[in-house]
C-alpha cells in the first residue's frame, strides 16, 4: 500500500478561464489559409470576442447561513465558499452553450457554494448535510462536461473535487490503482509512469478532466479500442450517497448477480458523489506506432476497419475522417506547393483521388516493437487489400502529439464568430451508413437554413472514433457563422433536429459524452419507460430526497 | 431478416434423467486403475444406485384450476401440463445436492404445473396471469443450475423456454443474433457455422444449457478469456416481466447512463423471463490450435498466465492445474508403464518433477494459422522464461475433444458411492494464493473431519478456468466418500465452511455459476445493504407482486 499527495493543484489551474478551453493566450493564431478556406466554405464571420464578467451581477447565496456555517465546519472555513469569483469559476461546463453563457458573462447558472472536501468521509458528510437540509448537490471535477451536467436552476452547492486527488493505493502485482476521484488523467500518468504503469484513457478533455468525471460519465478515450473505455477500466467505486457510504465492484469479475458496479458508472452523479475511483492499469508501452493510411473513399475506410474488427486484429487507435474531415486535415497539415502536388501524385498512382480520400490513423502501444509488429503484421494485409496507401508515421505521430489541440482551435474559431459544436453517437455496422446520413443532413439543413440568411454554409465532418465487433461511433464537428444575436437560440434548433434524427436512425444518443440535462429529453426513447422506472427506483434508494445532480439522466 | 425454426427437441432430450447428467448408459465404466486409485487417495466407497422415482408421491398441483385453465388458454392445452412425470423431469437442477435428491426420488420440490410458451408474447401473458393471480414463476432452460436456481418451497408455474428455440434475426455484418431464449448452445453453433460464424460460449454445461440461462445466470465458458463471458457477448435482452415488457441494450455501446443491459444480465429470472437474446457472434475459426504445457509448480504457472495477461497476449483458452488437478489429469490421460517413464524423463531433463508439476492448457482460434501464429509467438516466449515445457497438441486437442466429459464421470463417480461438487470463484492476482489456500483448507478440513470416521480423506484440486489482466477465476472440485446416511448434512457442512472462507478470503462467491438460492447468504457480504437494496428497489419494480423466482439472489 502506497499513498501519494498529489493535491497542490488549485481549482484554476485545471479552470483556466470560464468560456474557454485554454487561457486566453493559448488559442492558436488562425493562418490566411484557414481563415480563407473558412471564408470560402462556411461563410464571413465578425469577431466574437468575450465579455468581461461582472461578478457583481451574482446573486447572493440562496441557501441558508446555519447550512453553510454546516458546510464550513465539516470542510473547514477556507474550503466552503461563497466568493463570486470562485463561484464562477466552478460553473463549469465546456460545451458550445456554456462557452456561450460564460463568453457573455451570464452569471445566471453558477453554484450558490462551493465546498472542497478533501477524502470520502468529509464528503459523505457534506451529502448527508445536503440531504437533510433539502439541498442540491452537483460535483465538479474538471468542469468540462458537454451535457449540461454540472448547471442547474435550483439553489446548489457545488462540490468540488479537487482537493480529492490522492493515490490511496498501487496494487502492481494485479495491475490496480486506487485513486481519489478529484486526480486528473495527466496526474495519475505521472505517478503511473514511474511505475512502468499507464491507464491509456486519453479523452480529449485529458488535460482537465478527473478520474471522477470518466467514471460518472461512462467515457471514451481516443485509445479506447484498445484500451477500454471508462467502464472497461473502473473495477470498483465508492460513494457517497444520501443513503450512506456505497462501495461497489469485486475484481476481477463475478456472476454475483446484476451488475452493480455498472449501475454506478454512468450514473453522473445522480445517485450520490464518486469518491474514490479503482482502475485497471496496465503496463507502461515500451514501443508505440501511430501512422497514417489514406483510403479510396469514407465506404471503403469502414468496411477495413469492419474487417479488422471481425478479424480480431484491432489497433489500440483506430480512427477514420470522412471526406469532410480528411479535406480539412490535409489542409492544415499536408504540405502545400510542390509537396501537395507530389502527394497528390503519389495517391493517385494508386488509384486516390485526394477530394473522395479519407484518412485513417492506427496507432499501437506495446510492450515491445515484436509484439506491435506481430499484431501489426495482419492488419497491414487487411488495410492493403481494401485500397490503403500507407503514408507512413510521420503524420501519426503528429496526429499523437496534437490530439489534445481540437479546444483550443475551438477557442480561436469562437473568437472568430463562429459556431463549432461536436456530435456524437454509435450503432451497429449495418446501420452505419443511415446514421452517418442522417446527423449529417439534419446537421446541415438545421444550420443551412438557420444561416441562410447571412449566406452562410454549415461545415459538417466526422470520424469514426472507437471501433467494436459489432459496430462503432461517429464522431461529428460542425462549425458555421455563429448567429452573434441568438446563439442559443441557433444550436438549440440545430441541436433538437440532430437528436431527433440520431434516435430515429437507430443511434444512441450518447456514445461517451454522457447524458447530462442537454440529451436527457432522448433518453426515455433510448431506454424506454421501464428503463426509466428502473432509475427512478434507484435513485429512490440511495437519493430519496432528490439532492443529487437533480435533472441529469432526466430525474 | 432470417427466421429459422428449431424447435423439434422435447424437454425430455434436454434433460435425459433426473439425478444425473447423461443417460444411466452414458456414464463411463471407472477402470480398475482410477478405483484402485480413488480406493488409495480418498476412501473405499460403496455402490450407490439410484432410486426409480414413485411419481404417485407428487402431491397434486396447489394451484387452483382456474389459473390452470387460464394459462391453458394462452400457451394451449398440451403445453400445460401438470403431469406427474412432467413435473418431475421439469424440476432440473444439477448440483450435488439436486442429484442427492433426485437419485432419492424425492418429489417435493417439483413445479405444480409446467407451461411452455412458443414467443415472448405468450410468455408476457403467462407472466401476467401469474402476476395477477400471485403464483410464482420459475423460468427453467437446460435445468443445468448447480446453485439451486430452480427449486422454491412455494407453489410455482415451471415455465419451460424449450419451445422458444428461434433464430429471430441474423445481422452478418454486424455479427449479431438474435434467439429465442430457450435454444441451446450446441444448436446456435451448428446454425452459425452454415454462416460462417460462431458464438464461442463452451461453459461445461454447454450440450443442455439455454442462451437464456447464459444470460440469467452470467455465465463463462471454457473459452471466454478470448470470445469473453456471456456478459461480454449479450448486447440486447427482451424480458417479460410483471410490469411489462422490457427491451434493453444498445449496440455496440453507449454512454447513456447506468447501464441497464447488467442488470438484465444475471438477474436469474428475479425480474422477469428472459425471451430473447441478441449475441455478438465471431467470424468461425479457420484454424485452431491447442496445446499442453508443463510448468515446475503452480506457482510457476500462475506467474506465467498473469504476465501473459499483463503483455496482452493471451489464448482464447487458458487453463491451468494445480499439482494435485495435474497428478489425476496424468493419471487419467498420460501413457504407464514404458511411456509414462519416458514422459517422467522428458520432465526431467527440463528440471520438471512429475510431483510438483502444473499442467496448462492453451488454445488459440482465428481466422487463419498466420493470425494464430501471431499471438502465439510472444506466448512462446512468456512461457519458456518461467520454466514452461511444451507436451505439443495432442493433449491439447484431447482436452478440447473430451472438455464436456466431467459431468458424465460425475455420474460415475456418484454410482460407485462418491461425494464429487465443485466451487469457484476469483480474486486479484495478488490475493490468488491466499484464497486458493482458504478455499482447499476449508474443504479438506470439513470434509475429512465429517469423512474421518469412515477413514476416508476427501481428494481437492483446482484450476485457474479464466484469466484477467487484474486476476483470475479458481475452479475447484472436491471427491469424498459420500455419507449415504446423510448426504445434504455432508455437503451442507463443507459448503457453508468453504463459502464462508471464500467470502473470508476476499473471493467473490460466485464467478461463473450465480447466486441462485445456495449462495444468497453470501451475497449480501460481497454487495453490502446498500448493493441489496438497490436489488430489491428494482425487484419492486419490474416485480412488485414478487412472483419471479423467488428466492434467488436473496430476494
Amino acid at each position: 500500500m502506497t499513498s501519494t499527495r498529489n493535491d497542490s493543484r488549485s481549482a484554476g489551474d485545471v479552470r483556466p478561464a470560464p468560456g474557454r478551453w485554454g487561457a486566453p493566450g493559448d488559442a492558436p493564431e488562425l493562418s490566411d489559409k484557414i481563415r480563407d478556406y473558412l471564408s470560402r466554405e462556411v461563410g464571413i464571420a465578425s469577431p466574437w470576442p468575450p465579455v468581461e464578467v461582472d461578478l457583481s451581477t451574482i446573486e447572493p447565496p440562496r441557501i441558508i447561513a446555519a447550512a453553510i456555517d454546516e458546510l464550513r465546519g465539516i470542510v473547514g472555513d477556507i474550503h466552503c465558499s461563497t466568493d463570486p469569483a470562485i463561484r464562477w469559476k466552478a460553473a463549469g461546463g465546456a460545451s458550445y452553450r456554456d462557452y456561450v453563457r460564460q463568453r457573455g458573462g451570464e452569471t445566471r447558472l453558477v453554484p450558490d457554494v462551493v465546498v472542497s472536501p478533501e477524502d470520502h468521509d468529509q464528503v459523505q458528510a457534506v451529502v448527508a448535510a445536503c440531504a437533510h437540509r433539502g439541498i442540491a448537490i452537483v460535483p465538479v471535477g474538471g468542469g468540462t462536461s458537454v451535457v449540461g451536467g454540472l448547471a442547474t436552476e435550483r439553489a446548489r452547492v457545488a462540490l468540488s473535487t479537487d482537493r480529492m486527488r490522492t493515490v490511496l493505493e498501487v496494487d502492481e502485482e494485479s495491475h490496480l490503482v486506487t485513486v481519489g476521484a478529484g486526480i486528473t488523467g495527466p496526474a495519475v500518468e505521472a505517478i503511473l509512469a514511474a511505475r512502468g504503469l499507464t491507464l491509456g484513457h486519453y479523452p480529449q478533455s485529458w488535460q482537465r478532466a478527473s478520474i471522477g468525471g470518466y467514471a460518472a460519465t461512462r467515457s471514451a478515450g481516443q485509445a479506447s479500442t484498445g484500451y477500454g473505455r471508462s467502464d472497461d477500466m473502473v473495477e470498483r467505486l465508492r460513494m457517497a450517497t444520501p443513503a450512506g457510504d456505497w462501495s461497489v465492484g469485486h475484481v476481477p469479475s463475478t456472476a454475483a448477480g446484476p451488475d452493480l458496479l455498472g449501475i454506478a458508472i454512468g450514473s453522473e452523479g445522480a445517485l450520490g458523489i464518486l469518491t474514490e475511483v479503482t482502475l485497471r492499469v496496465r503496463t507502461a508501452p515500451g514501443a508505440r506506432r501511430y501512422e497514417a493510411w489514406v483510403f479510396p473513399s469514407f465506404d471503403a475506410g469502414l468496411t477495413t476497419f469492419r474487417d479488422m474488427a471481425h478479424s480480431r486484429v484491432t489497433a489500440d487507435v483506430m480512427r477514420l475522417s470522412d471526406e469532410s474531415e480528411t479535406a480539412t486535415t490535409l489542409l492544415m497539415s499536408a504540405p502545400g506547393g510542390l509537396a501537395g502536388r507530389a502527394l497528390d501524385a503519389y495517391l493517385s498512382r494508386r488509384g486516390i483521388s485526394r477530394d473522395s480520400a479519407a484518412l485513417a490513423i492506427l496507432g499501437w502501444e506495446g510492450i515491445d516493437d515484436s509484439i506491435i509488429d506481430a499484431r501489426r503484421g495482419p492488419v497491414r494485409d487487411i488495410v492493403k487489400r481494401h485500397g490503403g496507401v500507407s503514408l507512413g508515421r510521420r503524420p501519426g505521430e503528429s496526429w499523437r502529439r496534437h490530439r489534445f489541440d481540437g479546444p483550443h482551435l475551438r477557442d480561436a474559431l469562437m473568437d472568430a464568430g463562429y459556431l463549432v459544436e461536436t456530435v456524437e453517437t454509435a450503432t451497429t455496422w449495418r446501420n452505419l451508413p443511415r446514421l452517418y446520413a442522417a446527423m449529417e443532413t439534419a446537421l446541415r439543413d438545421a444550420l443551412g437554413n438557420d444561416a441562410a440568411s447571412s449566406g452562410s454554409k454549415p461545415y459538417v465532418m466526422t470520424h469514426v472514433s472507437h471501433v467494436y465487433e459489432t459496430g462503432a461511433s461517429l464522431y461529428t464537428t460542425v462549425i458555421a457563422v455563429a448567429d452573434q444575436s441568438d446563439p442559443h437560440g441557433q444550436w438549440a434548433r440545430a441541436k433538437t433536429a440532430v437528436s431527433d434524427a440520431i434516435v430515429a436512425a437507430g443511434g444512441t444518443i450518447t456514445h461517451h459524452h454522457a447524458v447530462g440535462r442537454d440529451h436527457a429529453p432522448w433518453l426515455a426513447d433510448e431506454i424506454g419507460d421501464r428503463g426509466l422506472d428502473v432509475l427512478r427506483a434507484v435513485k429512490a434508494t440511495l437519493d430519496p430526497q432528490g439532492i443529487c445532480n437533480p435533472g441529469v439522466l432526466g430525474l
